[in-house]
Parts: structure tokens; sequence; C-alpha cells
């Protein structure tokens, strides 16, 4: 394990400054709320970048240096440049950890990381949500018991278009009659990835104790090992280890 | 199940046509090769499309009539149009089954569903390969005993930067010393992929009973099941099914 | 695959004997009810076996004619003979299907086969359950669509004890809050098992037209392939393959 | 993740006492070759505890102080007494970490919680091993490039019964032409389980860096999060968490 994480926190942030509701509720910006709540962690460097930055925030000393992403995007998923996607994408299987968060499901880097469509069922009607726990002894739960609730919520319902999780963490229950697999792992390449469902940009969840205990658990979960550089990508045509023969 | 499995051949077939040894070995092209043998299963509908033809021979029409395609592609996989690879993509989502074969890996329509490099260890010097079954239920290996063996093979090594596969049929072993996860299952969406390694265009490897028979086998398991047009894909703000009031 | 699938229906036979209300919704016993609907499917030889049979009913005979065996048991488990049990868990391992239905967890055939303590939490208050499908490509939910719903149910809920099943096909939401993974799929050796949550003894849910549908495609799903007798099991001392000297 | 890990290496210590020469490679048994490095290692506390100690060495007291427990057994495991296999069991699923080594494949405590036979194929002829890293970026394999060689070996082979681990994490090449699932991660319950194949009682694969390295990496990975104790294994008839009335 690396002594210190560092970890970026990337948002679209195009709400918050358009919409006075949703700045009052983030006036820092749901990135800032999700900082600040890391900045008190031991053992974490945190920076954040944005939309409307250059490179939107991801240029490649940013990138280098950064051990685990959280991704926070929504209607504007579409303005990401494909380049800064490469690179996102390249950094990801050479062992950076994404922490995909709700609406992000429809951002090019988490679409390109599942290969299917992310479609789903969902409602705003802020109804109540009940998160349960499925893999009790896992890093991402630490400090959590049966479940936890939500008092309002945008609803993500089944079916939910992604490869079945490597681990299931999460499986909510939604006021409304729905289900979602809330909390889902999956390993790609050398990188580690963590899509977490609660959120909404008009609702106070990031500002949620236990949301924000999830997020740091899985950011810790989600760090990479050291060494990676020693692992070999492609290897064309390498001497065989073993001699042999060819027969006829 | 389907009363008939309509079965697309997908191949470059450049190899073919330009490489008098390969011409020898695949006379009618590696798809005619696979075609032939799976034309003798009952229950098979076959037909082939390749590079060269308008749209690659994958229009609407052909597409739309196809459960199961089956997909070779090498040096020339760039040439295949993206929008080629979005109707296929999308038709795999919904149902359509997926074979795809040895450096297939380096298609766009794999990459896009694995979300990896696909990235590998690979040498051509015609040494022997010995394919482990790891699933001995497995509808994909019905027929077959503990091993079978390719003897002369193009080595494919680990590690193979895949997602962990949904279902693990084969490891192969290599005269040189390497190993592959060279028969593996994935599902996407509604659909069904088998990757398998064994195959070169300058060995008679789509000639030998064995992997002609796990294509036969891989087909029957990859093809959709009935009634998938009543699945939903994205439901946007369904009323909810259960009645509620949100408190305060 | 198999011709003909014979198939063996397991009940405890007590609560229908010995309860005049349970036996009203189950004249015929549990295993008699689902033995009916089984019997309307073709390919299907059904027969019915119970616990107070001499051997449980599973003798040799019986054991080595069963393709797919469909476990009811509830709270009598303790009774069934460990030799039965043992016979059933090596017939399973060696290709023989399992589904297991509602409160099988808790039978010795079972937990053997989860290694875990298949733990969870209960109620039998008669709330809604609805069954969401979260594999819609599945040969198990062939002609479902989004849900279906069981109107009264015994509510079964997370955490549940079981290793993270091969294949998660449903998702059940409960009236008073919880949620479950209420269809599993898991390989074990060379036979396949199903877990499927809904039913109960004093509750017409094997009377249920979607409940009988999933448990006759699981039926199909879990039927053996062929050849299953050509496949090692151990193998002491094989002679080595490839010829080789241990160097020093 | 808890201050310190406590480790409990666990040994049959049978050879090691009967067979002089392989006393002359582990004088310690293999226990105390592993113990001793472990040692090494910051944040472990380490102690032993074999076979022929009252209660194998593993009383409540002990259990209830280990946070991953080594074991390795091999022609003597039908010696460890039922009820303490019982009470390592519930521990693990309540969340202590297990790490099975070699031969432990036929422990009755691996067997327990697999639910298979574990058979597979073995030879002890000396023959080279390379083991292959299937997971780059997995703790247990911090530090590793591709592959490391075992230059003299057990040979183990597949098809090894097993369930599919949740995480392959390395497979192996030998000699004499057969391959291995060498290294397979399995969560049950709240606990972790890492099988490492490597190792024999008359070859010092014990004295091995590499394979120490990944028995250390193993034990961390494997070590439990805290608060497991808050976590609800079986709740009988609780509350409902949401009111609701039941309908005709």
């Amino acid at each position: 394990m690396k002594e210190k994480i560092n970890v970026t926190v990337w948002n679209e942030f195009r709400h918050e400054k358009r919409n006075p509701e949703i700045a009052e509720i983030y006036p820092e910006g749901i990135h800032g709320a999700i900082a600040r709540y890391l900045g008190t962690l031991p053992g974490l460097e945190v920076r954040t970048a944005t939309l409307d930055e250059p490179e939107h925030g991801l240029t490649d000393e940013v990138l280098k240096r950064t051990d685990v992403i959280i991704w926070w995007g929504h209607l504007h998923q579409g303005e990401v440049q494909d380049s800064v996607v490469d690179k996102v994408h390249r950094r990801i299987l050479d062992g950076m950890g994404l922490i995909a968060l709700h609406s992000s499901i429809g951002s090019k880097i988490f679409r390109r990381l599942m290969g299917t469509s992310c479609g789903l069922r969902w409602r705003e009607m802020d109804e109540r949500q009940r998160v349960w726990v499925t893999s009790p002894g896992h890093p991402i739960v630490e400090g959590f018991g049966a479940y936890f609730e939500i008092p309002h919520c945008e609803m993500y319902g089944e079916f939910f278009d992604i490869p079945q999780p490597d681990e299931l963490v999460f499986i909510s229950w939604f006021q409304g009659g729905e289900v979602f697999r809330s909390g889902c792992c999956f390993h790609r390449g050398r990188g580690r990835i963590f899509y977490f469902q609660p959120g909404h940009e008009t609702l106070p969840i990031y500002h949620q104790k236990e949301v924000l205990i999830v997020i740091g658990n899985a950011v810790s979960w989600a760090a990479p090992i050291s060494g990676l550089d020693k692992v070999e990508r492609v290897s064309h045509f390498p001497d065989p280890i073993e001699k042999f023969s060819v027969e006829e």
C-alpha cells in the first residue's frame, strides 16, 4: 500500500453554478462537499477538477499524480473530450482507482469500462431508499451494520445493464417498489472500480455521514498497490521460457 | 429456446485472398471452413459475411436475422466501420450471441464489450498447446474429457487483460512455458459472449475436430432465449408501483 | 443435451399431513403441486420422493436415474440421514442438477454445498413481494419481463449468508422494507444448482403460474450435459504428458 | 483495518518429526518456517499451533484472538476433531481469514468451506512450476511481475473441483504438461479465504522468497475489517421497517 493516497474529485460543476437551489445545497459544488470530507481523513491528499477547466482539469500531470479518481457527471457528460476519456481509461487500466457516483452511469468513462448500455429505470420523487449490505466483511462496508437509509432519494431501479459485478456490496430498496444494485465492485486491468448509486444534485445526499463514509472506505479499497510499473502490458514475440523443438 | 438458430460467420477474409499458403489451408476462407462444419449440425441456419462486402456484410437485415455471430478479425480490424460496430454492439446487448475467435481480441467489437485493453503475450513458433477443461459440466465442453491438444499453435499467454470471465471454461498450457485463459464466457446485457483462443491463419486449427465441436457447442450456448423483446431497456420516470407519501 | 430429463421432486411432506389448513392448499403435497405442473411440460419424466419413505425415497436406483432434483425442506431437515445427504451430494458433484426451494436453505444438502451458514432475516406477515429480473437473457427467465409479483409471501431478507452466486437472476423487494437475492445460480463440481426463494407452506405460491414457470425453466437449465462419465475425478500420479528431465 | 493482525500458523507437524529428510529441510516445522518469516513483517503478531497439542492448539481463547489462520494439513487431516473444525468454520464465517496451503485441499475445514470434493490430478516428480499472475492489481501480488518460478515442485493439475474463485490470482504451468489455478480467493460469510497451491514437505518451497511474500501479502488481504460484531447473523421475525397493510 502506498504511504499517501492522492485523490482527485471530478465534477461537472454546472448545476451548482446555474441553479440557485442546488447552489444552496452544495455551495462549494458536489466535488467540494466530498473533498472537504475526504480532507478530514488521514493519509489522503485531495484535489478537485471540473468540466470547465482546461482539459477538464485532468492534465497529464494531474492524472499521473492521481491514485483514485471520484467522478460525478450528469447532463453534460457528452462534453467530456474523447482524448481525456482515453487518458483516464488508460490510467485506470494501469492501476488508478475509479469511484463512479450516481448519474455517472451515463459518463463516457464508465460506459467504456463496462462495455454495456448502463441503462436503468429511474424516477425523481424524493422517496425513501434503504441500502442493504450484501458483503458484510468487505472493506467498503467497514463500520456498517445491516443497512442504512437515505430519507429522500432519486430512485434507480433494475434492470441495470452492467456486467455482473466482481463483488456486489449493496442492494437498495425503494419506497416506490424497485430494487437496485447500489454498490458494485469491478476489477479492470490493474485498476479497481466502485460504482455507488446514492446521490442527487437537488438532495443533500453528499452531506449524509453514511454516504461519505462509504466513499472514504472505497478510496482505500480502490487505491493501487505499489510496483505496478513492473507489470508487462503486451509482449510481442518473447523468447520461449522453456526450450522445445517442434515435432512434425 | 428458439426452433432454429441463425448463425452468421464473419471473417476479415484478406489473408486467404492474398497469401497462397493460407489459401491452401483455407481455400474457402476461415469463415468457409467453420460454416461448412456448422452446416452439418441440426437446427442451425448458417450464412457468412466478410469485411469487403458492403457494410462488411452486416446490414440491418442480416443482423436482425442473426442469433449468434462468429467473429474472426486480425490485421484489418481497424477498417471495420464504427457505425457497423455500433449496430453489432447494440444487437449483442439485445441478445445476439458472439463467439470471438483468436486474434479477435483486437477487434473493435470485442474491446468495446470488454472495456479493457485485451493485451497479452504472444509468439508464433508452432509449439504444442494443451487445452484443459476447468468447468466440466458446462454445455460448451459437452463430449470432452480432461483436455485436448493442438499440435501446432500460435501461443497466447497471460496476463490477458480482460474482465474476470463469468465462467472460465478452458485454460491452456504451452510448450514454451506460458498459460492462457483460452475459453471465457461473458454475459453482457441480454447477450452471451464466448472468447475462444485457439486458431491461426497459417495453421489448420479450424479443421481440427475438437476445435469445431467447441465452436458448435458455443453456438447453442450463446443462442438467445425467446421473448427478449418484452424486456424493458431504459424506463424514464415510470409511475411508482407502490403508493407512498413523502415524509419530511 | 439429453433426450429426456428425469426429475425427482422431493418434499418433507409433513406439514401437509398434519395441518388441515396446509392440506387444503396443497392436497397432493407441495411436491405433488410442482410435479403436476412439470408433468405438463414436454421432455420431462417426473417422479416424487418424500422424507418418510425408506431412504427418504432416494435410493441408489432413484438417484442414478435422476437428472435434476427439486428439494423442499423445512422443519424436519435434521431428520434427513447423513448417508443419504452424502449420496445426493456426490451425485450433484457428478452432474445432477439441484433446485433448492425457499426454506431449503436450512437443509443439510444445501448447506453442505454452500459451505456457509445460509442465515438470513425472515418474517411471516403475508406481505407483498416483487421479484425483479437482474439477468434478462438468462434461460431461467425465459418469457419474463422486468418483474413479477407474489401477492402474499413469507419475507426473506439480506444479509443472506451464501457464497456470491455464479449468476444472480432475481432480486426481490418486500413491502416491509427488505430486499433479497431470490434467484441464485451456483456451479459445483459438474452440477448446477439454482436456489429459488419464493414459496411457503401456508400460501398458494406453488400454484402461481410465474413461480412454476421459473421452476420449469430451471429444470432445463440444471439438466446435465451428456458424457459426464468421461470426466476424470482425481488422478493419482498420472504419467507426465510431456517428457522432461529434472535439472539441479 | 485493525492496528495489529494476529496470525496463527497451524501445521500437522508429523512429517517433520518422523522423517529425518523432512526434518532437515524444516527443522522448526513448516509452521516454524512460515512463522519465522511472518515475524519479520511489521504489524503482525504471530503464533503457531499443531495437531498434537490439546484441541490441536486451537482453543477458544486462541481462536478468539486469531485474525488470520494459515493451515497446512496433509496425511492426518482425518484426525482433526469435528468439534474443532466446527469452531474454526464458525470463526471464519464471522470474519477470520484463512490461508489454506497446498495439500490442505484435503482438510476438513477447506472442504467444508468449498462444498465440493476439491479433487485434482497430482504427481510428485520434482518438475518445474511457473506461477503466472492473472490479477496484476491484486493486493496479494504486490511486488510481483508477470510470473515466478518454483524450481522443483509437486504437480497439482486441473480439473480442480472447487467453486469458481471470487478472484483468480495465479495460474500455474508445469513441466509435465498440466495447468492449475494456484491462487484462488473466496469470500465466505464475513471471512476471506486464499488457497495457495505451491508447497511440499520434501521440498524447500516454504523457504523460497516469492512464496513467503505471497503468504505475507495474503495475510494482509485476509485480515478482517473492524466492527464485524455489529453485523446481524440471523433475524427471526423482526418488525417490518416499513408499515404496511395486507390487502386481500
